[in-house]
């Protein structure tokens, strides 16, 4: 029998997550979102019921996935009287399955791992899905419903997700940061951005092939101190950028030691 | 009259541009090396002469690029006799063209914006290139070649070039960082770095679309203290990590303000 399912949460990750699991079949019955703009795009983009009234939440559902920050998971499943211990999960890479644990008998985790935007398109088979549960059956229900949406799932404890989260802070939101900074010294002299895009796509692909460590490369790796000192008088007059450079070609130049 | 060029090096930037030359019909008569292993194996790779004897150096080329280290660019070209004045091009990012104007009247830069790696295959089109050199005539005639070796060629000035040079040591050097950091956390539990790869593939594709100042996301942007807490907590035992996430947060936190 299909498993009726509601969405709590129309962001990044719901948006995401509500297209695949209608594409494999499920029967999304209810989005829920605080504010109803959000509710009516997704539930708009979708074709499912939406709403912005936990008064009208539907109450029969199979499984409740919580889509939302880390901070609203545990406050909205505390506002919300689950009387027939369905299914809750929530898609976090850092929060403890246990903040869902006084909401129903069964809970657990469904965290995807990827940088999701709502405007664009990604193929949800490739999205690496890491699970967990409170009990072996439910562990067992979720990889089944992560093993239709993706291609690419692993069942893991807490400390695992938590640590692949951190991880994925230096490998995405640290990366992007390093991209904003290089768009920064482009735009002191007027340059297009658009110049340095094919060297970031292939310092992304070549790690696909060779592990980042052997694929370092740069002045601070190879410890050419001629060139970290022109770069740093480059960067006189932008204290913030020179700090950075310094601080993480020295980082760098502590690998070869 | 097909230009005769030979190839001064025979590391990532010259086995790259050596074979886009011949690609492109050029005529390479040469490859030095004073390494004789390097120089061979680039020479057989591409069916060209090679040598790690300066005595043998060809020298009636009209083209001699140095595709060398940044410091071995001037010692190489002082050592050589170059009685014909032709013109001496070097590929390096933050290296001056006066390195080159004691050996030559003619002289100049062909900088290809890429990260290259011998063992990996790279469309050469889509390299960007800047070219530089000493008078019109000689601009003119590496962006003949640049243009002819790729699509993304654009002419400017040295300071230009040097700027776009420390944005391209944030865009891969230090992202390449980032990934071997990430690598690092996940090594410390056994994790696979697989399951990351599709994360980095679609952050570098994402800046491909989206500015990175809008692109940025994670817990330092959102100002999210209980996430970084966390973080940092996994981090207790890794004092260099800790602080390099301690200092890349805190610079992303300032953004918001």
């Amino acid at each position: 029998m299909t498993r009726k399912i509601v969405i709590l949460g129309a962001g990044n990750v719901a948006t995401h997550l509500t297209k695949a699991l209608i594409k494999e079949g499920f029967d999304v019955r209810q989005i829920y979102s605080r504010t109803i703009e959000s509710a009516r795009e997704l539930g708009v983009k979708t074709g499912v019921h939406f709403t912005n009234n936990l008064a009208e939440l539907y109450k029969e559902a199979d499984i409740y996935i919580f889509a939302l920050s880390d901070t609203a998971i545990e406050k909205l499943a505390s506002m919300i009287d689950f009387n027939h211990d369905p299914l809750l999960l929530h898609t976090a890479g850092s929060v403890s399955i246990d903040v869902l644990k006084n909401s129903s008998k069964n809970y657990g985790v469904l965290y995807p791992l990827q940088t999701f935007s709502k405007s664009r398109e990604l193929d949800f088979k490739k999205v690496p899905l890491c699970v967990d549960a409170n009990t072996k059956h439910n562990i067992k229900e979720v990889c089944q419903i992560a093993a239709t949406l993706s291609d690419n799932t692993r069942t893991m404890g807490e400390d695992e997700r938590k640590k692949i989260h951190l991880a994925a802070v230096f490998a995405c939101n640290f990366t992007n940061y390093m991209y904003s900074q290089a768009e920064e010294i482009l735009k002191q002299d007027n340059i297009d951005f658009n110049i340095i895009k094919p060297l970031i796509e292939e310092t992304a692909a070549k790690v696909q092939d060779l592990s980042p460590a052997k694929a370092q490369t740069g002045p601070a790796i190879r410890n050419d101190k001629a060139t970290m000192n022109k770069h740093k008088e480059l960067l006189e007059n932008f204290n913030e950028l020179k700090k950075l450079y310094t601080f993480i070609s020295n980082n760098i130049s502590k690998l070869k030691e």
